[in-house]
């Protein structure tokens, strides 16, 4: 009896111990980006070479280097009772800041841009902006912050509110980011070094047509206009001007015809007497860097062009040097690979000073002298990321980083240390101090593992060959949890497909989408591949896919297919397909091209004819349909769709401005038209992707959807 | 081995006779309306007193009473070639024609109105008019056609072409029906009866905000502005214009406030002097009947009023006697059924001609010396119509068909002949000549059964009693094929449940849909259950749902549901509902109250809340949501979705501007909300209803949704 009582003892501890539970769907969707993920300290930036800062529990802890000890800086209470003594409201969470130097950091509350000293814990001034204030930018030199309201750009500062346009034309805008987001643009102004100057961008979207958008969660349906500019369309015309904070005048940069050109990665000289801007046609293959007088708005010169049959796209700003104002460093990928160049302004190239069939990923910086660079590149894995240091005179480059894996960096202001956030496959976080001097590294933080008490399929990352029969493409496959080689599993496939996008990466996980655990734990097989067209794998890897959107991709996509097919436990009757927006896209690609193959299909967001999508990035990589009929013809899935034959579910959010609802909408019609079934879903009030907690209702949808047919 | 042969042969025979086949989802939803539509001979109508004509194959056909000979009057090629003669392009069918006189006929050809002598098969003349009019209304008196150019009037006539209204602003329109076709209006024109002066109405629609709809198939989404005014909200103004042919002046009607008043039902007195409006109020409890000066424009009296603590739903203009212009008869459902009552134009009350717990459906007319009125009603059954003949002194009512089904007669111009077009169960269709004066019927045509080659469920009707225990309410149900009473079958209820509608009636097939057949050839018992609140079964019956719609009708349907469940070979857990529109709300509202008993429902265009519908019917059965709250939240289906357990799908046309997709978007982000699963289907060219050939695609989507989850 007592010998029973031990055994049913143990039995409770060892299956206390391994009691592993398959994932919820609701863990695998809203738990990744909240409750399940894994908590590191935020805000980690170096405060001088000595120290750096993090916050942790709603405080800012410093550490020294070379100690162990964290120190408390300012904690959200005291900051809060600094607000006070200011007459300032309190927040209820630690604000992201910056620091303006070592004992100043300015950060955004209640409607106030707010410096404090950190030493004394006091504000030392804050600047009121209104509530409908948006694309705040606050220039530290200056003490100024720009913003704008409604279309119309505004600058606070010392001297009060000053407006800087005017515009009664609701739809010439001011102050904002413009060519929808793309050519690496993410702002709308640009402060002068000093800050005597703020550059801004002016759009002018009245030549577009409005397009109709319905929020119909009204009492009444209500209309809500857009512009979307469709790829051969009349398209928006942008210009740049430059506000001169003392004389309050504005004066626009001469750019020149045709109007709708792209003004792309804007930049200031050292010295605020210039602007340089990438230029690029509206046909994206010839890229001029134009320098301009920002006092008379004349064209300087043209430093340099690129020039390509298929395209250029800029999508970094040149860096200035801080040794030499007449030289800077320009990023391209004029060599297959995102490399960087060191320039004269004169447009003399000096040196190229990376090089190999890897891509800078990210150019950190220099040392105080300029001898060496900084950067973090692909050049041990396309899977991962490590941070380089390369000499630029010898060329000699050092890896900084050591495990495998994914490494974010950020270097000591004296470059001698850096801090490195990173994760692999199996760590879901870590922050190290590495001292470059001492060769030496010190963990300083280890995320737990929030995950260690799933169940989850096997994860594994490995490479195939592309349909050219040469190229490796990075695929992961997740088993089924409890995976019986000697049994048949269904197959989903996870796809984008598209450029600026890499969903296989040695980070934690290997970059899984948890809802691909779920479906394993449901007893199907996970399977992504990133075919060519997809992100830091070259230009030619990218552009393979030009003027023929879905034909590489797909060939690409189907030697997974052939991949999985080799497999003895996949059972090849029941493989289905699943992406969003490109991979919408791409999902219908497969559906309709591989009827024979795919059972089912559930599509996102899908674009359906490249001729329904925006301007810019539809002419980048499918040139207008005017010079393109016969590629927009090929790509045009209402053409395929008399091939459907298994289950196929559109879904769409019905405020979508990036992938309008009309794709679906007029492939429903087509699919109406041949008598062909489809299913359909939308989300009355999402834009372009269903987030929040609707998104839990959403991937149950996808996953019942799968559940019922596959 | 001859014996054998026999045998072999014999049974080809027999098999060959009863191969009947289930009936395809193809024949069911496209079949019933085309080529599988009884053929019947068109444009049945008296040319006098002794002949009566026909089309059969574009001939026109006539037939003397007495005799059964066809004898041809003009066939298609004839009237063509008499076309041209006078210089006007053939037509390819024949026309839709209406007698002038025994002599002459009119139609539309292209663009012209003719009119035809038939004895001598010449064009006595033609009208020209213009290709985009609309809205025509021919006056033979006078030979003028009013119509329509966008939203302003025209005549034309021997004077040439005037124009009777010269509107600027496109939302006051001239000429077309008002009030969203309610209350008997199906046009906006009312020539007097010699055809000197034109009524009209002029709907003002500027204080109606404009409502969104998007064409979804345009190059880019195109904006498609309606105005639909919701229950409660400020509606549209209208007003009557008479306009004097000879002067070419229009006056107005003085119709006074509040100007969102309905003018219903007008009429003209026979000699010209005045029109008489069925006057309501907004809150549609209170008609008067007005007479109206149509040369002052001013009121001359209230002839008589009606008023209901519910409400008073006017929809047959009086009808003046032709033997005394003093006297008119008028229909009224105010002794709780429709009954036609004689009164005087100072507003006494002659006699109520018919009385009973039954209701006038058509009043046909009277015989010279008004001594008789002829009638179509629900006498003899809810479910059958007859026609009969009371003597307005004595009362004596004589029913004139004789078969238990569905009569629809037209009497000869001396009212001593009939001809009877009738169904019945098993009767496809069926013409009768029917002779008053002998007593005796002529069959002069049977329709072919086009189901005969179907193997076809068993349908029935039969009664049921309703949730207050006492009300009859009619019922159909179809039988599976091949049914066998020891086995256990689902249910499919299809409902509609709103007023203006019945279901269940003694026609072809008991008014089947022959979906309903398809489903039931896969094992589903189809079943159906006009509830309270449906047509032709009096006021109070009718009116039992005022100000709590959903609530009676679907404590009624219930009743049908305990009576299925009553049944041996129902499948308890099995039962489904289907319904459009009104039914589409019928349906949200078994589903959601009665989640034990619905598993699978599919609500098309369903309304949801009613406060989202249009003010003429919302108001009527609902008053405003300001004077009936807690009656709009109790109806509110929104309120409801969190009972939502069984398969639910939604269906819309994108394009309805009936019951607006708003309703269907505002239940899925509840369900959204609350995280129930749903399913949504769009039709995104169509209406309210999914008409022709993508019928099929609809139905193919609702039956699959039924056989996949039911």
């Amino acid at each position: 009896m007592k010998q029973f009582l031990i055994l049913l003892v143990l039995f409770f501890i060892v299956t206390g111990v391994s009691a592993q539970q398959p994932m919820s769907l609701k863990d695998a969707t809203l738990g990744s980006s909240s409750y399940l993920k894994p908590e590191m300290p935020e805000q980690v930036k170096w405060r001088d070479s000595n120290h750096f800062v993090m916050v942790k529990d709603s405080i800012l802890l410093q550490q020294e280097i070379q100690k162990k000890n964290e120190m408390k800086i300012i904690s959200l209470s005291e900051l809060n009772a600094a607000l006070k003594v200011n007459g300032l409201k309190a927040i209820k969470t630690f604000p992201r800041f910056s620091f303006i130097d070592p004992a100043q950091i300015w950060f955004r509350a209640n409607n106030k841009v707010v410096i404090l000293n950190l030493d004394n814990k006091k504000v030392i001034k804050n600047i009121e902006y209104p509530e409908d204030a948006e694309n705040l930018d606050f220039c530290t030199t200056n003490s100024t912050l720009a913003y704008t309201i409604k279309n119309n750009l505004f600058i606070a500062g010392n001297s009060g509110v000053q407006q800087v346009t005017n515009d009664q034309e609701p739809h010439i805008i001011n102050g904002t980011t413009v060519h929808r987001n793309e050519f690496g643009i993410d702002k709308g102004t640009f402060w002068s070094p000093a800050g005597n100057k703020l550059a801004f961008y002016r759009m002018d979207e009245t030549m577009v047509g409005d397009y109709p958008l319905v929020d119909f969660m009204a009492r009444e349906a209500e209309l809500v206009n857009i512009k979307y500019p469709m790829a051969g369309m009349t398209s928006h015309q942008v210009k740049l001007g430059v506000y001169n904070t003392a004389t309050k005048q504005t004066i626009f940069l001469k750019t020149g015809e045709p109007l709708d050109h792209y003004l792309t990665n804007i930049s200031w000289s050292p010295d605020e007497k210039s602007i340089f801007i990438q230029e690029l046609n509206r046909e994206q293959n010839h890229m001029k860097l134009n320098q301009y007088d920002v006092i008379t708005g004349d064209l300087i010169k043209t430093v340099l062009t690129e020039q390509d049959n298929k395209y250029v796209e800029p999508v970094h700003p040149i860096l200035f040097s801080k040794v030499d104002p007449e030289k800077f460093y320009y990023q391209s990928r004029r060599d297959g690979w995102n490399h960087v160049y060191e320039y004269n302004i004169q447009g003399e190239l000096i040196a190229q000073i990376t090089k190999g069939d890897w891509e800078v990923t990210d150019l950190a910086g220099f040392d105080a002298k300029e001898e060496n660079m900084f950067f973090e590149a692909t050049k041990e894995s396309p899977i991962e990321r490590h941070f380089y240091r390369v000499n630029l005179r010898s060329g000699k480059t050092d890896k900084l980083t050591a495990e495998a894996g994914t490494h974010s960096c950020i270097m000591s202001p004296d470059q001698q240390n850096i801090i490195d956030r990173w994760t692999s496959t199996n760590i879901p976080g870590q922050l190290d101090l590495i001292s470059l001097k001492k060769n030496g590294k010190q963990v300083l933080f280890e995320a737990v593992n929030t995950l260690k008490e799933f169940d989850l399929g096997e994860n594994t990352v490995f490479t195939i060959k592309a349909a050219d029969s040469n190229t490796d493409l990075y695929c992961r496959m997740i088993k089924p949890n409890n995976f019986d080689p000697a049994k048949k599993y269904p197959v989903i496939v996870y796809v984008y497909g598209g450029p600026h996008a890499q969903l296989v990466n040695k980070t934690w996980q290997n970059d899984a989408r948890w809802w691909q655990y779920y479906m394993a734990s449901k007893g199907y097989i996970a399977f992504t591949v990133d075919s060519r067209g997809s992100e830091n794998r070259g230009k030619n890897f990218e552009n393979a896919i030009h003027r023929q959107l879905g034909v590489v991709e797909t060939a690409d996509q189907m030697k997974g297919i052939d991949y999985l097919k080799s497999l003895p436990y996949v059972d090849v009757n029941r493989i289905g397909v699943h992406g969003w927006s490109y991979g919408g896209f791409m999902t219908l690609n497969l559906m309709l091209k591989h009827p024979e193959t795919f059972k089912v299909g559930v599509a996102g967001g899908p674009v359906v004819d490249w001729s329904m999508y925006e301007v810019m990035y539809g002419e980048r990589y499918m040139d207008t349909p005017q010079e393109n009929p016969l590629g927009y013809q090929n790509s045009n899935m209402l053409n395929y769709a008399d091939k459907l034959n298994g289950k196929l579910m559109l879904i769409h959010g019905v405020q979508d401005p990036t992938v309008v609802m009309q794709q679906s909408m007029q492939f429903l019609k087509k699919c109406i038209d041949l008598d062909k079934q489809v299913d359909f879903f939308v989300y009355p009030t999402h834009e372009h992707n269903v987030r929040g907690n609707d998104r839990l209702h959403l991937m149950e949808k996808i996953s019942n959807y799968f559940l019922e047919n596959l």
